[in-house]
């Protein structure tokens, strides 16, 4: 009998490093499957339906959400985004850990549907090397840099409310910590309390 | 400024091989300390005073737990075993993470007191694997062994209470695990919710 799978849900501001980790995580990790979000939002160039996000119409988006398929959703700039459930139940209860990458008002609203979820908390080593990090992107003017910065602060704030912190100092550590972390979720007691009488009955 | 250690509660039945995980554990991590109890029986051939127990005389054991400087006490056949809780608060405050290696009744007295505590149940892979490694001793007689094997059967049911298992199927993986348990334990935000403040204050 394979064990469920847990449900991770990792946040951090933006310029913490993420994507990087999760890309090092599903490297070393065969174990691990990524949520894809769906999204009433037209694909831009290059992203890929089912990889990317699931781009799906408005009608399809709210007749999921009437049906309680969606474990969060929101909506920004006049598009829906939302977390479909049915391939996160059939993962977990094949045994992959799933992980959710989300911002931390989507955060706050599966970890109140699924209280037994893991959520990580991606920090920078400190603000100023966040700050460095937006910066060196080149990609913006100093008011959407600000923005972005204040915006941070603000969800860095929000950590609080998170099982566990990671620093990513290094992405390699950043990794080995998230594993040591879904490793020691594994063995908590009340998430496998038959193991006891297994080993009683030599199961 | 370094953090606080952890206080690990570490529990199991005899021939579940807590003794070769320790071992193997203090070889391989340098932040482990290994709490050492205080008794007042005499030491049998071969113990070591501060290493195997603090050997102390009767009227010594009643004054530190009158003055509250037993973590636990209990008495078996005539003597009194106790966990002293001056050099575990010493190490704790110094960042080193401390073992206390205690049967199940004193694990809960140490759960009671100190809930912050990480409590850790070693099981054997099955209990006819225990019966096996019990019975390879050759020291004991049948009854004995009977005996042996009913107190770990009870003892097996009270993992329950613990917050995390761990199967000792191999010395190195049952010490991995650990350390995972560790690894994680110091990443939950709410042993160090100033790392919002420190990262946000560049400190």
């Amino acid at each position: 009998m394979k064990n469920n799978g847990l449900l991770i849900v990792f946040s951090g501001p933006s310029g913490a490093g993420k994507d990087t980790i999760l890309n090092h995580l599903m490297q070393v990790n065969p174990n691990l499957r990524l949520s894809v979000s769906a999204t009433t939002r037209s694909p831009r160039v290059g992203e890929v339906d089912g990889q990317d996000y699931h781009f799906i119409t408005k009608d399809q988006f709210k007749a999921m959400a009437d049906h309680g398929e969606m474990l969060e959703s929101a909506e920004y700039c006049g598009n829906c985004y939302g977390t479909p459930s049915e391939p996160i139940k059939n993962w977990i209860s094949e045994g992959f850990d799933v992980i959710l990458e989300i911002e931390v008002q989507g955060g706050a609203q599966i970890k109140k549907k699924c209280p037994e979820c893991t959520s990580v908390f991606i920090l920078p080593p400190s603000f100023s090397v966040l700050e460095h990090r937006l910066r060196n992107r080149n990609t913006e003017n100093e008011e959407t840099i600000q923005k972005r910065l204040e915006t941070a602060r603000k969800e860095i704030l929000e950590a609080v409310h998170y099982d566990y912190f990671i620093i990513n100092n290094t992405v390699e550590n950043a990794a080995d910590e998230i594993n040591a972390i879904i490793c020691a979720e594994k063995h908590k007691l009340y998430r496998d309390s038959n193991v006891i009488e297994r080993v009683l009955n030599n199961a």
